[in-house]
């Protein structure tokens, strides 16, 4: 199995990218699973890993090698949403059979994926977060292998509803946009980090206010972590907060989900399982 | 002439009220015009300048107080997008006709004013920041008073179609909500103030996403100030930002507009003028 490592984001150095190399030849002695990632990974251009062209380019390459399983991102940051558009209708029948695992600003493209009817894609750890811990390796590994359940968030054994789950930075953007997925009956799992309170109350005021949102199933709350300090204190705890705008939006919340930006981080397949 | 100020959003302290009437006491000898401060203005919960009941009833108060001539926002900051829906089905025919000035967060309660019709609602200066310079509380308070066209945002003067208004961040999260207004045919202008670049792109990236945005006549870019730093240096300036989302989008980039969170930000009269 080879699985194929693609940026579409924020610049990814080649050091992380060693890192993961030694944990595949500590982990995977048997060379049963080999990662390869794209050169154009390691580009600098301004903010992101080489400008638009390069990174779209390198995925497409990637999603469409007949000798690659998988794609999984390297990671996050920012970028995808400049890429996404002139990506999707240049993938192939050979894409369309993969597993895509990524998640944070990834989450664009997974967005645009699952509404293409990708039937593999979901989010979980990247290349560049699994290696800090092994428990998320092996999570990874074993989901882009064979999607293996073991790697799934765990009340996707009790709820048999689709789900999806986002960074909700990255989900509210992308709501009334060409790459926003029907999550009619979904059940629909958010997480976030870096952000300041009343950033994530302004979001979900945004997020519950689509006529499009209004149409899951209901919302879990992974963690949201590195809270921005909010000068007052905001006075609602981020449970609180999501909790309030499901009710005034009439989604039922349905508790917490297991995901963030964390070693903790479970795997959320996109859709029916 | 008396002028009622209201505070939708964050905390608003006495000690600046104080000095918006020590400028009306120095500036206004007369007493032609009078100002006076919803007691409700100065608030404390949690994040915000009182609880969203008490914000909410303290706006509609005033808006429907036939002694008052004009609605004045006290500040931005956030939190008009929780008050909005509860405000609008309340307002009689005696707010109807009153003038309304804030920007910021307070682009939130003017979206959905001018969505319900009412034709006296703009973007400038608020009792805040007017008191910050002499100009700007003249720019403000003239308009307040009639509507005078001295204090316009300059191209207003030479383009003859309808125009608005809003901080970018604002906008964006209130696009597909219930409170957004419609901008067809509209010289929408953006400002933006404290935000690192990598999230003025992203905020392009889902507002020229919107069909709805498709529709406007075009694009000004307002002054874009404070930016927080990105690392590393995200590659382009806002005005190519701005440009390259216009550009993708379909939407006609206008040029700059004199708007912004500074004391040179002029008045934009919502609508046609």
């Amino acid at each position: 199995m080879k699985i194929g490592i693609v940026n579409a984001s924020s610049r990814f150095s080649r050091e992380r990218a060693d890192a993961v190399h030694a944990w595949f030849a500590a982990n995977v002695r048997d060379g049963a699973v080999k990662v390869v990632f794209h050169p154009a990974s390691f580009g600098k251009h301004g903010h992101f890993g080489g400008d638009d062209a390069s990174r779209a380019a390198a995925f497409i390459e990637y999603a469409n090698d007949p000798r690659l399983d998988a794609v999984w991102f390297a990671r996050g940051g920012y970028g995808s949403c400049r890429i996404a558009e002139a990506v999707l209708p240049r993938l192939t029948d050979v894409a369309r059979k993969k597993r895509y695992l990524g998640y944070s600003d990834a989450g664009t493209l997974l967005a645009g994926l699952y509404k293409a009817g990708f039937p593999h894609v979901a989010h979980g750890p990247m290349a560049s977060d699994a290696v800090r811990s092994d428990a998320s390796a092996w999570r990874a590994l074993n989901w882009l292998k064979r999607g293996d359940p073991t790697s799934w968030e765990p009340t996707l054994h009790e709820d048999a509803r689709p789900a999806v789950a986002f960074n909700l930075s990255i989900l509210d953007a992308l709501v009334g946009t060409a790459l926003e997925p029907d999550l009619t009956g979904h059940v629909l799992m958010l997480e976030d980090v870096s952000e300041p309170l009343y950033r994530v109350d302004r979001m979900m005021f945004h997020l519950t206010g689509q006529a499009s949102i209004r149409k899951v199933a209901g919302i879990r709350l992974g963690r949201v972590s590195d809270i921005v300090e909010n000068d007052p204190d905001f006075g609602l705890t981020p449970e609180e907060i999501v909790r309030y705008w499901c009710q005034r939006s009439g989604i039922p919340y349905l508790g917490a989900a297991d995901i963030g930006h964390d070693r903790d981080n479970k795997v959320v397949p996109f859709g029916p399982r």
